[in-house]
């Protein structure tokens, strides 16, 4: 039995577009003799549609572009497709689910069991659960049916008790498991993917078909990395990491199929956040990318992004100097532009800042203030790439990474302007290593933005470290109590100086209210600032709970 | 039997502040002779103490608290209190709890049924469900135990469908039937409760104590309105709307309270809207507010909110008037601010302007671009309100109105600036009602803000209705797209014209990104934009599906 892996990437809501990517699959399919086209989870609208499903005429879409799907299997592979389903008996209720349909008829139909609904995961917000694996019988073969989050909570203590079961216990062996999957990409994750399937695999003794989405969504990155996990724990790659593609395999000679290729974590790290940019501008209807280089690490590495998502013709810089800009900064952000292939703007902030400081100065009685005019020369800024994103139809990125956004060092309307926050679940550590990684071959990002103390350049002589500790000892702290979500005592305990602690505590809980106003981040990591961290603002410090 | 209601505004996740607010109640209690004191929904942590539930030294904070709680009940009144606590059988997970305590010993244990997981609701993210309404025998009485959304299913079928089940069907009757809530207020939300109640009361031929949180969180305002609703119908009120009560009631005569009486619902949505930023502030740790007023009626109501919230002193004006303000603009908001009490500075932003149009010309190849420049001007400002909000310790309020964020009619990092949206869940329409009802004593918003045409003066002889329909069409049409969540087709199909469904759908879709990027907004409708609305940005767009 020959299977072809649709490894898509969807848009959400666009039921036009994901039908035709699916149509495309089936005549793939018809051509090549296979006997079964797969699909990731919700393929059919995207994941995540989100608030979407609260939509009566998304349904009705979806239940039009079924009946189109439902006659392209006539006479040719079937198909199993994932796709939003009302419940069978509960009025405008819904499920996750996936219908294997053969030549015009249904075949099976399986609700997704474990819906996942934490970090950035909301699905009982739109579903309701269904009940076991699915088996069927397809042309002599059982197949189990499954949709991501159904197999995970095997290997994961945490999960079996959320859900207070693990489907697979009930499960009987099968000719092959099918997991249907929309499986976000984060530092890590493949390797939890592997262990979980591996188990999951020799749990049951049968082989699984694991199918991923591709591409990114807004906030996040999908990695695709669609495999076969045999019972024996070999695993074989069947698509791509970031790339949309349509393999078959045959289900009799799964060991013809090349293995599983290992990857560099930093490496996908950098695809990730490529495919990031480039699938919210495409998606957005934008192709230009504008934002600020300061000479500085975050800046050069968004730009360098930027450039391989989008090419350098759709890539402007804008240098912004100041009177507290080195020339040195000045010379990185140019010879920056020129590695990349990009072109700049050259805006000095001075006049502005001069007239909007004399502005001020009468309703401010004459006193000065020194946070006041520092955020001041970042909201110039902002206002100088907003002004010319408006003008060149661009997009602007915001350049901050997460150590910064954790502890509140960014200004709000100034350096957070942008519609899409790139780097902002990097800890500063990380995006050294990024930029380390897209200089060997060859130099893009100028060795002088990497190894100099990082500054913001608001004030004379200014370096991070006057205000924050050493970023490697921050970056520690942002994971530990941000993404582990550990508590200061804890942070103590291991070390950690306690005025550091508190003091980085604090800075990160009294920064809530400027996460809240950051465009979306693109997520990296288990834990990212955004829609799947949700802290309130007027509250207690967490750190004093 | 003698039972104090603690409607209580809990401050979300000090633990410490809300176990002394319940102490406190405790010894009133014991004073006035009553055997129990009730508190609302998750009194210990506030409501809603979203993902703070996903840090284990709250849960250890809890525990120590009720530790504290347990022992206050020794040989005095017993306690009913809402709190997290673990599920007892699944490690890590957490229920939405009530205890009653009584004398130091743990009588009961209800956990809530139905967990609801929409809007603004995240309850199956944090909590496993309960089985069944509790039942408890408290000195010679039969209690029966439940939480907020454990009641609505009972007239509402959809709920009932998203559930499963009623869990009043399996109930018997009681002496008391009590309430635990945190139910945000909404327009007409007063009369969903009551009615909801009603039947549950009717259903069970029992009494209800129906005990709501007070005070606002962030977004959500609660309006307290706790009360007593008897199988009858008639419903009695326990404690007022908007405010901090503790109350006692004796449950041989319930007679003896008085009718709930009734409200004004626009003066409920003032009511509602002065809590909001009163409590946003205090808790927040902030007594100063600053808005810009342009002469516009969305300014003059929200800085009249201010003011009803916070006090005339602790609210400044700042007038940003350009070359295209009218002189009437700057005189409706002179006598705006003074019929407020208010400080005022003028600050105009010509030189600004100049200084920033003549920055960016060189770079602009010296085109020149409307929107840009109108754009500029409100980024101008946006800038100076932040300038003097830094330099005050003040926080900005955002002026903008629901219609307005609706369509984008709005500028990012511009006249969006602000730590709080007060009004930017009322369409444009209910800004006129609701300026209309604070003149009734006497004039506080200058009538000329309220009759005038708006615009936003951004160029010459500019008015809204260039850019938009009239706002009479454009309010409906928001309310139905995006509260309703109705098609474009169903809108003509209801007599819209259908080139202004057309335009006014796809502003609303264009604009989300904006909207992810608002400070938070003041919920008082059952859809507001903010954390109960969550729509993709890079996707199809909503009108087209």
């Amino acid at each position: 039995m020959k299977i072809l892996a649709a490894q898509l990437n969807p848009r959400v809501g666009d039921l036009t577009h994901n039908t035709d990517r699916i149509l495309a699959a089936l005549d793939l399919a018809r051509t090549s003799g296979a006997d079964l086209v797969v699909t990731p989870e919700l393929a059919l609208t995207g994941y995540p549609p989100r608030d979407l499903l609260d939509r009566p005429r998304l349904h009705e879409a979806v239940a039009e572009a079924l009946l189109t799907l439902t006659r392209a299997t006539r006479g040719g592979p079937a198909l199993l497709v994932g796709l939003p389903l009302p419940h069978q008996s509960r009025p405008h209720q819904y499920q996750n689910a996936a219908l294997l349909i053969e030549d015009g008829r249904l075949l099976a139909r399986h609700n997704k069991l474990l819906l996942p609904s934490y970090d950035v995961f909301d699905e009982a917000r739109h579903f309701l659960p269904g009940d076991a694996l699915t088996a069927v019988s397809f042309r002599g073969r059982t197949l189990l049916l499954s949709i991501c989050e159904d197999l995970w909570a095997c290997d994961d203590p945490k999960l079996r008790a959320r859900y207070g079961y693990d489907p697979l216990d009930d499960a009987q062996p099968a000719d092959l498991l099918i997991n249907l999957s929309a499986s976000p990409f984060a530092h890590g994750k493949l390797e939890r993917r592997r262990s979980t399937l591996a188990a999951a695999a020799a749990k049951l003794q049968t082989p699984i078909l694991y199918l991923n989405q591709v591409g990114a969504n807004d906030e996040l990155i999908f990695d695709g990395n669609s495999l076969l996990m045999l019972p024996d724990g070999r695993a074989k790659q069947l698509a791509p990491a970031f790339l949309e593609a349509s393999n078959t395999f045959d289900l009799d000679r799964l060991d013809e199929t090349p293995d599983l290729a290992d990857a560099d974590p930093v490496d996908l790290t950098l695809q990730a956040l490529v495919t990031g940019i480039r699938d919210y501008f495409h998606k957005s209807g934008f192709s230009r990318a504008l934002l600020g280089l300061s000479g500085g690490i975050d800046s050069a590495l968004t730009a360098a992004l930027a450039v391989r998502a989008l090419g350098p013709d759709s890539v402007i810089g804008l240098l912004m100097p100041s009177q507290f800009s080195s020339q040195g900064s000045l010379d990185d952000a140019t010879a920056l532009a020129q590695n990349l292939g990009i072109k700049t703007h050259t805006i000095p902030i001075e006049p502005a800042f001069v007239a909007l400081r004399d502005t001020l100065r009468p309703s401010f009685e004459n006193q000065t203030h020194g946070l006041t005019e520092e955020n001041l020369q970042a909201r110039i800024r902002g206002i100088l790439l907003m002004a010319h994103a408006n003008h060149q139809n661009a997009l602007l990125l915001t350049t901050g990474n997460k150590s910064e956004l954790a502890v509140g060092y960014c200004t709000l309307y100034g350096d957070m302007c942008g519609a899409l926050a790139p780097i902002a679940d990097l800890t500063k550590g990380r995006v050294w290593q990024l930029a380390r990684h897209l200089n060997r071959d060859g130099i893009l990002i100028p060795v002088n933005s990497i190894e100099k103390p990082p500054s913001a350049e608001l004030r004379e002589n200014q370096t991070d470290q006057d205000s924050l500790p050493p970023y490697e000892i921050l970056d520690l702290l942002v994971e530990a109590y941000v993404e582990l979500e550990q508590a200061p005592e804890d942070l103590i305990r291991n070390g950690f100086d306690p005025d550091t602690v508190a003091r980085v505590t604090r800075l990160i809980d009294l920064s809530e209210h400027k996460r809240r106003q950051t465009p979306p981040v693109l997520r990296v990591t288990e834990k990212a600032f955004g829609t799947g961290r949700r802290y309130p603002i007027a509250a207690a410090p967490v750190a004093k709970l």
